[in-house]
Parts: C-alpha cells; structure tokens; sequence
C-alpha cells in the first residue's frame, strides 16, 4: 500500500473537494482518496506502488484545479 | 414579467453557481435565474408576479446558502 500527499490549489468549497475526489478516485489502483479543503491536501492512497504522479496531476486538472508544483 | 435582484452570500465557485440556479430555477413562475459570482446578485425572473422572496430565501438556503438581509 502506498499514500502520497498533494497539495492542490484552487478548491474552494465542498463541491470542489467532492469533484477533486471522483476523479482521482477513477485513477487504477486507488483504494482512497482524502481531501482537506483548508489545506488543500489531497492524500491519495493505493493499493500498490505509488500511482504516477502524472496521473494525478490529470485527474486534478480534469477536476478544474491545479497541483500547487 | 417581473426580475428582482437578490444577494447571496457564501458562493465560491462555479458549483456553487450552479447549485443556486438549479434550487432557484425549481420555482414555480421562474423562467430564468442569473447569478454573478463575484458579486453575489442572483437575479431572478418571473413570468408575472414577483416571486414570494421567502420561496427564494428557502431554494437560496436549500442550496447551501444565505440571502445576504
């Protein structure tokens, strides 16, 4: 199992948390996705290795937010 | 037909647009609902009479959000 922490910019309230979740809940191997909206801290958790990094950045930006780097 | 102007307070995005519209839009007499995010003015027209401003705090409220008096 691996959990890695994003910081994502631009959510704003619990809409923006509720799309950010679906859609990096869609990536394969994600087993749970956790968001902080005050943070702005998405941890994401799969089953395996690490997802790609770059997967995340897309699902994030398919959402309409922006990883933070 | 009748348009009155309303203040909303506590929209922060898009979604927060749409929730408004969709809850505002539902009553009945409505024929459109127009919201400017940044300020906040949800402007609600009506086929004939105005609508009951109670009818429209309570879908401002079922949306999640306040009528700003």
């Amino acid at each position: 199992m691996s959990t890695t922490t994003y910081q994502v910019t631009g959510m704003t309230c619990g809409h923006c948390v509720s799309s950010v979740t679906s859609e990096v809940s869609e990536i394969a191997g994600v087993t749970d996705v956790r968001v902080d909206l005050a943070s702005g801290q998405v941890t994401v958790t799969s089953s395996g290795d690490p997802v790609d990094p770059a997967q995340v950045r897309a699902a994030v930006e398919e959402a309409g937010y922006q990883l933070a780097s």
